[in-house]
């Protein structure tokens, strides 16, 4: 490989810790402490408070259902994006959504932005909107942002209002300067303020969501009275719940403590069951996924987060794992992700940034197995399926549709990547770390070769070597190439010309063949039990000792004909080797297949004579 | 922006689920079962067990303490990669982990690979070892791999020897067809041998780890049976303990039951004494960061993971990730992060894959706000920051160093950029979703336009205009010129061409100036209490009626020179305007401020005459 560029010469300004070993760590660890700063930075309990709720229940649940979801991709992803998404981008990302089954859709900011303004008038006055999705609008609690935010919406048959503001201890102090009954204020006026003006505009079935901004960095008694203050001027009841939603605006702390503070608030909240509580959780910490699944089970009925985690920094929670991570345990996520290449390219697309290699379920390398135990595993696993299918197939003869019909139980995958629109092609790569397993694999599967278990080795060292003194990958066509070339095409010192076989008389076997034998041509024959016994005597002839060890014949599975496939594992004058043959009948198979152990084991013996 | 070629039209393969709503969901939540094939897939309690641990504690627990670190870059990250790494990448890896800080690094599977067999001989005959870190190197249960391993280590002065099998229930039915005892024995029959083995290589300081591989998939009692025996075989006590390693080889289930399974380990070890209980999360499910952050809480002592989270499929756990949510806990890693920039470019080097732009602590974006609210909150964190060094100061009269001195607190930043290497100036971009608090923090930082709050609105809808039409990000350079466009290379109706200010007499000032006013140039002259009012009175002769509103002089505290800049409201012949003046001294600035909110609020005036 070429040096890359992003590489800058060595990590000069990495300082290796080496302070005083800490007095409390066992011998066996030799870690010191580093130079980073780790007085500037207080624990959670410390800067937030100490969160405990010793009788949560959350750790003893499972998720059963699937709960209510919320793309919030053209507000929230959008307003994290380098170049926001232009109108054809943001219809492209509201089809798509509506496609999949997402209800409730967060089209935007309409007060904070004339682009998001315009595009909701756009899908209300074309009528984009289908009957049983709801729009979802954001805004903060202010007066003049409310009224242009029902201007926006006028006309559209179901709308959520949801309104915000900060309430952590450090944007009280620091950015808003107020204290709590003024922040409380902020909130219970903008819930008065927008049912007054909704009145306004009677047609539209409208629904309140409240989210008290920066809830991760608030006390849990100040988020629980706000929160219970809105949802009492709202009105909310049990056949007209409100949403609360309660974001992990900053990740701040492991999910446990997340799920504990959403299980506090799930059983403290006054009016529970005027309430559709709601996750929000972002990925500062790299567990916005644990946070929105731990924070499920405490109680919340509904997830707000974006398709494969675009959002503001580190994310939004990733909506597409969420639910691909419940149908791994059989849950319906009620939204479909069959075609998740295509998902995934239209949201490249619409948010101009790529979907990583390693991303759950979407990213190009997470249905591959470069090593070879792996490899070997997952072929062992379809195996086992087919075998369910049929009794004594394996994955070779039978269908993927067939395979679809079984439970998925294959080492090293947790999903079947079929189920999202991927290819099994793409499960195994062969590289120097691959073992036999890939090898044989990607011969069976693309190629129809399936190699006797005791040749594989031999192949497979042969593609390893080619890989280490090279490097990269073998990809499927590469591979038949080596493969053709070391088993196939080879005559360097006996080419058949012309073969003749006679079986007329019962149990007897003739062959007469011309062959070309260390460059001159000669008319050989023989006779024997079958056609390779008697092309073997054929052989003596030329000085050819050759005694059959093992031999198989299959048919090859792969390619335009069925033709057959016969591997015989041969003694040539001393030397052990295999040989293969591919013909349209066995019998041209077999006697190929001979010739080419004959040109391996020459071949095979000449370095040795050098 | 043109259309992206990944992109490919309609997502016309994606279903609608459209089944019947479920009878047991909530009349408010709309969505309908999809057609994704839940049949196909068991809950974890049925495919592998219901893990039930009532009485767990890890949730009432704090992290503390860094684990023991082992960095697997080079074998388990290694052997995901679509191009292994060459030596020279290899060694450029090392050394990084050497010098970040890491004391156990798993080098290689030697037996199973040349180059890295090769690459294992070449850091301990080169000597690149230091005493204080141990190598580790994997090999299967098999004799003559074992063997091969102990020869590639020979003469290192540490190593940890990790073996494995696979102990899970579908790996054994499917893959391997033995039933629990011969399992077991597999694991037994190969810490006996190692242990024979080691007595040929007294001059190393050998220590021992076994994994029971798919763990996760293992039932608890199976697995606490296989790891107690290869204890007892190993001899292993509490002065030399081995290393039990629990790995989500695949991440099958949410992190709280991983954590379950932990403790309930940690607790059973019949001599836990004798063992370092290690976790090696992958990240299947998205919750590898989890998995670690509960294990370590339920009981465990190391984490092995790979740098950005590099490894089969998915990833293994990011160690850089787990480090750092430490730090922001006010926990020391004892690992030197402090240049992760330098950190990431390595490891992209070495690997060949891209660290994403929303990859905690590391990604391009992820110190980066784009939202006008963001913006404000994070300029008013740093302003009380600076407040708390110097009483009244904003963040842009203290330096950077002394920002470092004080606790971090800043809203929606987990942590202060500069403690991993990382630049301020990347925390804010403007783009059309951004506010004034955006803007003026770049006109502030950037260029020393500390605009008064009043006039932030004005410039910011200006650029959020051309945001708007023209779309993608306003980057500093870009804001400047816009700024100068606006304000400051105004000379359309009135050009000062020379200005003499007389202030000899008392509480009086004189200016006289020749300007071109409308393509003309005249002489105009004026008294006043200052020069403002005194210039103001001379442009009465030319018809503009100039009223001072506000005024505001600020040094300009960016740039070469210390120059003075002069912001002024004004009531020209009745429009309101702000004018901006930058010169040497506060006189000139001030009197360049009044000639630019003439130009502007005269060319304001244009469109409705027109």
């Amino acid at each position: 490989m070429s040096p890359n560029d992003a590489y800058i010469s060595a990590p000069a300004d990495i300082r290796t810790p080496d302070g005083e070993i800490p007095a409390n760590q066992p011998s066996w660890n030799r870690q010191r402490p580093s130079s980073m700063p780790v007085e500037r930075y207080l624990s959670f309990a410390e800067e937030v408070e100490d969160i405990s709720l010793p009788d949560r229940t959350w750790p003893d649940k499972k998720i059963t259902s699937a709960p209510q979801w919320c793309a919030v991709d053209l507000r929230d992803g959008n307003q994290a994006l380098i170049n926001p998404m232009s109108p054809e981008r943001k219809r492209r990302m509201f089809d798509l959504l509506v496609k999949m089954g997402y209800k409730e859709i967060e089209v935007g900011f309409p007060s904070a932005s004339q682009t998001d303004f315009d595009f909701v008038r756009e899908i209300i006055e074309q009528d984009l909107i289908p009957e049983d999705v709801t729009i979802q609008v954001l805004v903060q609690a202010r007066e003049h942002l409310i009224r242009r935010t029902f201007e926006a919406c006028a006309g559209a048959k179901n709308v959520i209002v949801h309104f915000y503001n900060s309430t952590s201890e450090l944007q009280r102090r620091v950015v808003f300067r107020k204290d709590k009954p003024e922040i409380k204020k902020l909130a219970t006026d903008a819930a008065q303020l927008i049912k007054t003006i909704a009145a306004d505009y009677p047609d539209t079935n409208w629904r309140w969501e409240y989210s008290p901004e920066s809830y991760t960095g608030t006390e849990l008694s100040f988020a629980l009275e706000v929160c219970d203050a809105v949802v009492d001027i709202m009105g909310a009841t049990e056949d007209n719940p409100m949403i609360i939603n309660l974001p992990s605006t900053v990740e701040m702390i492991s999910p446990n403590v997340y799920a504990d503070s959403i299980e506090w608030m799930h059983r403290n909240f006054a009016r529970r069951e005027a309430i559709i509580l709601s996750l929000h959780p972002h990925n500062d910490r790299g567990e916005g996924i644990a946070a929105a699944e731990l924070g499920y089970l405490a109680g919340a009925d509904r997830i707000e987060g974006c398709l494969f985690g675009n959002g503001e920094r580190t994310g939004n929670v990733d909506i597409v794992t969420l639910g691909l991570n419940m149908l791994t345990q059989g849950v319906d996520p009620q939204i479909d992700f069959s075609d998740i290449n295509q998902i995934r390219s239209t949201v490249e697309y619409c948010n101009q940034l790529r979907v990583p290699e390693r991303h759950p379920y979407a990213g190009e390398l997470v249905f591959t197995a470069f090593s070879g135990s792996h490899q070997d595993a997952v072929n062992k696993g379809l195996d086992a399926m087919a075998a369910r299918i049929r009794p004594g197939a394996d994955n070779t003869e039978v269908t993927w549709e067939e395979l679809r019909e079984v439970t998925w139980e294959v080492p090293y995958l947790p999903i079947d990547p079929k189920d999202v629109g991927r290819d099994y092609e793409a499960v195994i790569r062969v590289n120097s770390q691959s073992g036999k397993g890939g090898v044989a694999y990607i011969m069976k599967t693309d190629h129809g070769i399936n190699m006797p278990r005791a040749m594989q080795p031999e192949f497979s060292s042969h593609v390893q070597s080619i890989t280490e003194s090279e490097g990269g990958e073998v990809n499927s066509k590469n591979m038949w190439d080596l493969f053709a070339a070391e088993y196939l095409d080879r005559d360097e010192v006996l080419e058949q010309v012309s073969v003749k076989v006679d079986n007329s008389v019962e149990d007897q076997v003739s062959v007469s063949a011309t062959v070309v034998h260390q460059g001159s041509e000669q008319a050989i024959s023989g006779t024997g039990n079958g056609p390779v016994s008697a092309y073997a005597n054929a052989l003596e002839s030329l000085g050819i000792d050759f005694g059959v060890l093992d031999y198989t014949q299959r048919a090859r599975s792969a390619g335009d004909d069925a033709e057959a496939a016969c591997y015989i594992f041969a003694d040539v004058n001393g030397s052990k080797v295999w040989g293969v043959g591919i013909a349209g009948s066995t019998t041209s198979a077999s006697l190929k297949a001979v010739t080419s152990a004959v040109n391996r084991a020459v071949v095979g013996y000449e370095p040795q004579g050098a």
